[in-house]
């Protein structure tokens, strides 16, 4: 008997309906011969609903976070109860758990928590007595005894962290695509499914826009070597393994194209060169709560020299308000130079650390079609450049062919 | 400092608005100089709708009643939240407690269990610290660590219950009405609030129709020798205190009148008087589900007897399908009967004890108006009679004003 963990984001349980759908597939995974522990998000919708019903209490200041966690958990537990229902109504024996039920334990920072510890004991107890486990997702409950929950993407690191824990054999992430794609289909009409990436890969692909899973589950599945498994809920297909890298994947240089539109870009010129200065602005930066993306700066050959960065256009006005009293406190005449409507592009690749050229032959491609490069930054497994945002659509087909993905 | 318990239905928490009003009472409460626990039900509309869920991923069963409760603990918890950062916002310190975390521990009767437990030390422990503590109503956990509900009124209960256990002063119950009446208003318009009354008269008068409240958590209040009031959450009007009887309640002789609507009757006649007859026909009623409320049964003269039982009129169909393989099998010719169409009114008074003449005046107080008693029935504080449903509002009248009330 194999062990298998499902996760159902809020589409896949957004309606009664699907609910009794996704339960059929459960029970149809047990009947298999498999034991069986299904993670269930809120339905969707329903935790927008609760976020309003917090702002209209709270109308003037953010709700407690403390009690946000005990309003957003019941969106999670009012599905695992329906889902164990619809199970039971088709002559199943499932029992839900709550995420404290479950022996996930966090940390006390409310609303972001981090899992500390899971007991699986109750799990494996449930298991053995022939039981599928419905989990609620996103939630545990810390040392002193409140209930916390584990911020975006939460549901699917309680199904990787509970199949580590338990020691599953297979971890199945449902959602509403059928798996990974070596660029977004939206815009690369000839994106194909990947049938397997590496954990560094899907970790490249999620941080430069391709949103299928937050990074912090996949680091998490990586850290504990939890292979899972990304496909969709409204079908059969098979959909995109997510494990260790092993020598075969090298074979593919390039697994995919990503791309992040809405970005902007900062250029901090004529700044000192001098140990401290780059380390004061970011801060700066970070303590305004501004995420940022890319960070180019050149090397330095007047005692000068240009940092650049890369954020999210809706976030460029704060970091603007934040970069003014520094730069005028760096005596010497200092510049701000901001772009909007810019985007990224990348290509990700474990094959890369072996193949040398991936960048020029990228660098080619974008060229022959008179796509200018803005800035480069470069990992071990990654090549990303921004460019002018209008020409985002035609940069991605050009690369995706180039690489004959 | 007292300790009050206040308890919210779920009218009064029925909006985020009316619960921004809620917060406003109990961080008043607490401003007067009182430590503060209220207890609050699933917002108005809320428990139906997890109920309808329930129904549509069960079509064809009931839901499972374990994960029913799973469900229907999310109504309570949801407005703990909502309600503590309303407080928060107004500048109180309030935490909410479901009942798990506020040591509740019930039996596992699920969708109906019984409080066994109740520790109060986390409570106290936040108490102490200064917060205002926001209960879950209606909700507990077993010892075996599942989510289990107390069933109708259990919001109520919840709050006696943690009054007795946290040794409150005082418990308030605030709900839709300004407290208990001499008789309903709307139909009685000469019906006044009554100041005090006794949890013998309350219980008897809640099992009259009155149903301001559940006999069960009146009953659990008596016992416990928890006072307690009954108010409105709409206006700060004094209520009706619920307490011990004390020898200053008998100058009154009759608290109040109750009536209870859509009643039936069903009369079995020639029953053999002989033992375990009327046991075999309570205990099949029973097993069937049916709820009755007045059994009488006269004096035998031939070795034959009549017995006759009150019910809903809902019931009727159910009862009488019980009924007839037991008379059947009873041998003689056993007749079974039943009227639709009638209507129970009590009064009520703990005065009745030391006071004779009390039926006699109200039989009197009938007659006089033509309405026909068709049953009586009594017990040391209550006399009950049944009368043609039609004539209900004329009968309540006519007794209320017999009884100068």
């Amino acid at each position: 008997m194999a062990l298998i963990v499902q996760k159902y984001g809020g589409t896949s349980v957004g309606t009664t309906e699907r609910i009794r759908s996704v339960a059929r597939r459960i029970l149809d995974t047990q009947r298999a011969g498999n034991g069986v522990i299904a993670v269930v998000s809120a339905m969707s919708g329903v935790t927008n609903r609760l976020i309003e019903l917090a702002s209209e209490v709270s109308p003037d200041h953010q709700p407690t976070e403390r009690e946000m966690d005990v309003l957003l958990a019941t969106g999670e537990q009012t599905t695992i109860a329906l889902t164990a229902m619809a199970i039971n109504q088709m002559g199943g024996k499932a029992i839900s758990l709550t995420g404290e039920q479950a022996g996930i334990v966090t940390d006390t920072s409310h609303t972001r928590a981090r899992i500390s510890d899971i007991d699986p004991a109750e799990v494996h107890r449930l298991l053995g007595g022939g039981h599928i486990v419905i989990l609620a997702g996103f939630q545990g409950k810390s040392r002193e005894g409140r209930i916390t929950t584990l911020g975006r993407g939460g549901s699917d690191l309680t199904a990787i962290a509970m199949a580590a824990a338990a020691g599953a054999d297979l971890c199945q992430i449902f959602t509403d695509v059928d798996g990974v794609y070596t660029c977004d289909p939206r815009v690369v009409p000839g994106a194909r499914k990947i049938d397997e990436i590496a954990y560094d890969e899907m970790l490249e692909m999620a941080s430069s826009g391709t949103k299928v899973m937050q990074s912090r589950s996949v680091e998490f599945a990586k850290k504990y070597g939890v292979r899972f498994e990304v496909r969709n809920s409204m079908n059969d297909k098979p959909g995109t393994i997510v494990t260790e890298e092993h020598p075969n994947m090298e074979a593919v240089v390039v697994r995919g194209v990503s791309i992040e539109r809405e970005q902007a870009k900062v250029t901090i010129e004529n700044v000192p060169d001098e140990p401290g200065v780059a380390a004061g602005i970011f801060q700066a930066i970070a303590e305004a709560g501004v995420i940022i993306d890319m960070i180019v700066q050149n090397v330095s050959k007047t005692g000068k020299t240009d940092i650049s960065f890369t954020l999210h256009r809706l976030d460029l006005k704060k970091a603007e308000d934040t970069l003014r009293p520094i730069v005028e406190g760096l005596g010497d005449p200092v510049f701000v130079e901001t772009t909007d409507g810019i985007a990224k592009l990348s290509v990700v690749g474990i094959g890369m650390r072996s193949h040398s050229g991936v960048a020029a032959h990228m660098f080619a491609a974008l060229a022959k079609d008179g796509i200018n490069i803005q800035m480069i930054s470069t990992s071990e497994i990654k090549t990303a450049v921004t460019i002018d945002e209008a020409q985002i659509e035609k940069a991605a087909n050009v690369v995706h062919s180039a690489f004959e993905l």
